[in-house]
């Protein structure tokens, strides 16, 4: 009796959360036919609390929006007669009631997390699917049949996943499981790398492909009506150009290259986000002042944040890391919060970030890289074990999620196709990411002692995938600002699928056939920890004698200052560490 | 400079959501004095939002509020100007930007979880301070200084800690934790003392409490405006008699009792649920029906809902505690994501429950035994440490954050203290407490094989402790309904803090010199689990042959069915099963 109940409810959950989102998502939206009382109470409801325009994205699985509907009844407080109108007085006092309106929120998510999850148990019990098949294109291809079944079997339109619910509650677990996890040596080792390709190489995409889309559109490819102002394109240029570190880190995960690859490749995609933000930003505001209006002042402003928005970031991550290992110095008699402070200051540093409007990416990564080294040799073995997989269990559940989201948005009735517009931003895409690959590599081999081959500079091309931020991006931009909005989307979508698909399916037989080295997960033995160390010091020490203040020099240095003065602040028991260093 | 403008901001974060809290509380508020924009324009909407009288509770860190504000600006959509009103264009583009608006909800929360877990961490560094006092009464001093601090410094009263909140999100953590690692064996052993303490006992209590507070309210002890009803009188009795869950953890968990003892108590206030919630719901539509309109058919209701909510509950929890072992039968190419069934499939159950009207908190407890026996044979090791230690955190995070919020949401305006009425409420409970256990032991001394001592009936009613649960309860009653709910939520509060300080500090001692038999915490042995089993069959047998279906008949034919039919159905390797269970 219950399970079918249960099922109902399920099946009225779906439908009730996808209610919501129709009148704020459709600008030509087709009136639902049917809706029930619940659903009309929701729009009227929804449709006043907006205040601007640019919130009409704001709406579907965020935790928030039952909220604006007045609850039509609180917990326990009786059945829906039972309520607060005094003129009107209850009938008799029933055996049971149901109401579905005061749970809707938080049950409508976990259905969404459960069905994602049991999707995912599905591939992996169909072997030959997932061996060809990356897990990102499979969930794409759920959200896109469970978005299908909701469009045509409930007359309203979905769109869970809005940019706020992404930006606040999916990207920070996958961002700090990738910084908290981050092999620290490697990433320095290769930041110089990492730098060029995620600001200069970001940069160098931006102008090329918006340059070209731009050129294009005055040639009139597009057509009248469908061709975007300089400004317009550049802002959407400067979203579609980023590499997308979820879309990286889902399919890197299961091509096993090696680290360096892996590292060069992912570095770039976190890094890359303030240029990303202030590119983003700058492109909208230049669009309402005006391009005949812009000013000197405008473009310095622009560079000037830039330092503000990544700097920002990082140091706001840089101290909430350190401000995380001064508590976990004291928590040896309540080891059961231990993990607590982790996830809760990580996920401060973020929104910290936020409230400034720098980089959440890179305040969260730095956060994590930081924090590391100080609350690992605080936290409890049993702690360590729960961040670990806690963290890992958030972010691929979030992951999961997103995946499955962005093929329930594709399904709507808002797509402007136009294909010379998608042709050609895929075209440019692929190409400029392919000469901005090969100018840099060149430029970072003279530098570099273990160079990159042209192997290697294929998969860091051909692995630049797009993802969920550019499409959180693309559904912030303001409709009344950008006319071309809905063709955005559309191409938005495209390119990701582009990628995902195309790129993500053929990227495993490619790493096969081209012999790209893979990674080894041995663990390296004591001995060679050692080695390492003492190597370190002799690099220092020959750069020393050469004048040359390189890598090992400031890393020996930093190593000299965090042992003498930052580790006897932040950690507990030195001498245990000291033991476990080694 | 960033660690300066963060602690300001978190002061501003406190500031701003204690301001949302204020206009809805207050019946005779104080109007604040001075008040940033925000704080006013978060009012002005609330009050808008406001839909029913009974909705005034539901604001503060329930984490939808500020949804029902419109948020300024969604992230990454540039600064305050730049906002969809055309009308107004930007000046020039900054440098940089604040917007504390659009993060405010996560934040907050985040802040307050931080502060709470730090105040734990400080208790445990003063070891004499929290020898002598359990942390939850350490935790509601916390709250009151916080309090204190909003309410003096701030100009606006706080209430974080709304029914919605403490119901959705802070209380199943708790009950999933208890139910989880029940001590099963003993539970169910105990079955028949916890429902005659849990079903008869509550009953009486709030049959006798009610009865004596309305006696000596005719007396007009209260003085004349203060009188309450007969059926807000029981109203209250029906929210007030109720053992709390959360309270007797915290303190139990201290004192470290025999598990007996131990599992009568805190069995008895989980089972009592589904008592309260009947009760409190059938008090509050006879208040609205009118005492001279109610027919026997209303009565016979109410008896009859009884057996649905809690019967109702209980199999929805057991449903979708077979549901997670079915699904993690298929877990096992995917062990990151198991922990996620355990935790979502609970927590459905308990929404699902509620979507009934039915008690959740029966729901969740016996999802989670039933889960258990399947669940743990089928998850990885680590997948169970996961679990284990995620769930130890998340309840004890609750819990701290109950307390602290228990502390804060007591200084406020609007206290109507009745000094009769509060000691009279005190003393009914504790005499009454005393005269139900003596009552009730006698009864099930009968057919108990290990007596209830006098010394486990001392225990038993000085550990009656009542909670969050009943503060979240009287929150919830309709002012336009029961003229006295202010008064009510004083002598509540006075109650929880009577029995959580006086009680809970001094049983610890009064347990030593009682010479209460202690836990003790050895695991047994292999041999005493066969032996264990073998004694069962034997008694089942002594049973069959005695004529007599008693515990170990039942348990037996249970295990049987259950070997049968339904393990094989939801556990994967049934050999490695056999072996470990063994």
């Amino acid at each position: 009796m219950f399970s079918k109940r249960t099922l109902l409810i399920c099946a009225l959950a779906l439908i009730l959360g996808s209610a919501q989102a129709r009148p704020n998502t459709s600008a030509v939206g087709v009136a639902p036919r049917k809706v029930s009382q619940d659903i009309v109470d929701a729009v009227t409801q929804l449709n006043l609390g907006q205040s601007a325009p640019i919130d009409a994205v704001d709406v579907g699985l965020d935790p928030t929006p039952s909220a604006r509907v007045p609850r039509p009844e609180p917990l326990k407080s009786g059945d829906e007669n039972a309520k607060g109108d005094e003129g009107h007085k209850m009938e008799r006092y029933p055996l049971s009631s149901v109401d579905f309106a005061r749970v809707k929120t938080p049950f409508i998510i976990g259905i969404w997390i459960l069905s994602a999850s049991i999707a995912k148990i599905g591939f992996h019990m169909t072997p030959k699917l997932h061996l060809i098949f990356p897990e990102s294109c499979l969930l794409i291809v759920v959200g896109v049949v469970i978005g299908v079944v909701l469009y045509f079997c409930t007359d309203v339109a979905v769109s869970p996943l809005t940019p706020n619910t992404f930006f606040f509650y999916m990207l920070p677990p996958i961002i700090l499981d990738a910084g908290y996890f981050m092999p620290n040596r490697l990433f320095f080792d290769n930041l110089g790398t990492i730098l060029l390709m995620a600001v200069v190489g970001t940069i160098f995409n931006i102008a090329t492909i918006g340059g070209s889309l731009y050129a294009c559109g005055k040639m009139g490819i597009y057509g009248e009506s469908e061709t975007p102002g300089l400004m317009d394109v550049f802002l959407f240029a400067s979203l579609i150009s980023a590499v997308d570190p979820v879309a990286v880190l889902a399919v890197f995960e299961e091509i096993h290259v090696n680290e360096i690859l892996y590292i060069v490749v992912f570095g770039e995609s976190l890094l890359n986000d303030a240029v990303t933000v202030v590119m983003y930003h700058m492109m909208e505001s230049y669009n309402e002042i005006g391009l005949d209006k812009i000013i000197a002042q405008d473009i310095a402003s622009g560079v000037g944040s830039f330092f503000v928005v990544a700097l920002g970031g990082t140091a706001i991550g840089i101290i909430w890391g350190f401000l995380t290992g001064l508590v976990t110095r004291f928590t040896d008699h309540v080891r059961v919060i231990e993990p607590i402070f982790i996830f809760v200051m990580a996920y401060l540093a973020y929104l910290n970030a936020e409230i400034f409007h720098m980089s959440g990416i890179l305040a969260i990564t730095f956060c994590g890289i930081t924090m590391k080294n100080y609350v690992e040799s605080n936290i409890s073995q049993k702690s360590h074990t729960t961040v670990k997989y806690a963290l890992k269990m958030l972010s691929s559940s979030a992951e999961t999620i997103i995946f499955m989201f962005l093929g329930v948005a594709t399904v709507n009735n808002m797509h402007v196709w136009n294909t010379w517009f998608v042709v050609l931003t895929i075209a440019f895409c692929s190409v400029f990411r392919v000469i901005g690959v090969i100018l840099l590599s060149a430029l970072a081999n003279r530098f570099r002692l273990h160079k990159l081959s042209r192997v290697d500079q294929f998969v860091m091309s051909y692995g630049g995938l797009r993802g969920a931020v550019a499409f959180a991006l693309v559904l912030l931009v303001d409709e009344n600002v950008v006319k071309q909005k809905n063709m955005f989307v559309t191409t938005t979508i495209a390119v990701i699928y582009f990628t995902v698909f195309l790129q993500g399916i053929t990227i495993k037989p490619l790493v096969k056939i081209l012999n790209v080295k893979r990674a080894n997960k041995r663990k390296p033995t004591m001995n060679e920890r050692i080695h390492e160390r003492f190597m370190d010091h002799l690099m220092a020490g020959i750069e020393d004698i050469v004048g040359k203040t390189g890598n090992y020099n400031v890393r020996d240095k930093f190593k000299r200052f965090d042992n003498r003065f930052i580790r006897p602040l932040l950690i507990r028991d030195l001498k245990v560490f000291l033991h476990l260093s080694l």
